[in-house]
């Protein structure tokens, strides 16, 4: 076992910090200027850091932009508190409402979308969101609440790209303030196909459920 | 009434086939490079053609770029022979395939996914897509193979935004090489919530149906 002075401790604490303010700041900057506009200057002005801590912590600015992406679902989980469907639901709820207020996670969203134009091409965050909702299926389906046809993976990966790219069509149309209508639009006519009919009556699909601080 | 002389005519003729030419070789050179790579020399290059006349057509390098982006239909709907639902789904499988040999429709895709990163925000292609499927709908629900509760825009809408962020994902994760399993599984999912039953039954789910020259 390795004893860890006081002084050390302190010092983690101070690095896991810079990390999350360089994360924060570079958030803010790549969201309001997107990837091209973003300089690692800007980033550690930003930050009230220096980029010599930033390239300490990222190695690059691709680095910190990888960093971004995958951050989105740290964003939305810990706000969660229901289970099942009812938490596939909630997921998508809240990621409508947090999308207006947090540029950690609507950078992270933007990135994601246009990584190809800076020459990235990570589905991290892809996949993170699918394993998530394929962990709410799987849970509806021992609660004996999805349709025999449905395959949890499936339709996880299937509800992680339908979100992506609607909120893209929102983006471009309306500045994303009518997302919240078309996500609960999607819920009411992709529901019928994988829930059982008793477990779709029970489903709440109700705006409010998303606005969690 | 204006005489148009023969001279004009084929004046005329010769602009459109250089167009389409600079369109063409534009669409390959964004493809292959991407918005920020593409020169107006290369694409001028590629087309075997003069900047001045890419200028003279298209104003500017952003000017190109909206022109592929919202050719896409273009490289689809001629391909279409079927009617209603059928053809709503046909036209996903078209794409799909024609995806994966048509740099015309690739570079439309991709810059109307990535147009954010150089400062765009243009969506007509969207708004074409939709309103196009939303045609289909309407088409279905004369035909009585509508569920009372589906509108037809929003429908349409849905399927666009899922498209492109189920292309998206494919394309990040698999190259796009499972992009039409990927396609058949949202119809699996979604026709029960738009479809009678009748009407579900009848529908062919077939990716042989995309395979058009």
């Amino acid at each position: 076992m390795v004893a860890v002075t006081r002084a050390e401790r302190v010092q983690q604490e101070r690095a896991v910090r810079t990390r999350e303010a360089i994360l924060q700041a570079a958030a803010e900057v790549f969201d309001e200027y997107g990837f091209a506009g973003a300089s690692i200057t800007k980033i550690a002005e930003r930050a009230g850091s220096t980029t010599g801590a930033l390239y300490f912590h990222f190695k690059s600015k691709e680095g910190i932009a990888l960093a971004v992406m995958r951050a989105q679902p740290s964003t939305i989980v810990p706000r969660l508190s229901s289970g099942g469907l009812q938490r596939l639901v909630d997921i998508t709820l809240v990621w409508c409402w947090r999308l207006q207020r947090d540029p950690l996670l609507r950078a992270g969203v933007r990135l994601a979308v246009e990584q190809g134009a800076f020459g990235l091409q990570d589905d991290t965050s892809f996949r993170e969101w699918a394993g998530i909702m394929e962990e709410c299926l799987t849970e509806a389906r021992a609660a004996g609440d999805l349709l025999d046809s449905v395959d949890a993976g499936e339709v996880a990966e299937f509800v992680v790209g339908a979100c992506t790219g609607t909120q893209l069509h929102s983006q471009l149309t309306s500045g994303r303030t009518d997302l919240p209508d078309r996500v609960l639009r999607m819920w009411r006519y992709l529901l019928p196909g994988i829930a059982t009919p008793e477990a779709l009556s029970g489903i709440k699909l109700d705006l409010a459920r998303g606005r969690v601080e």
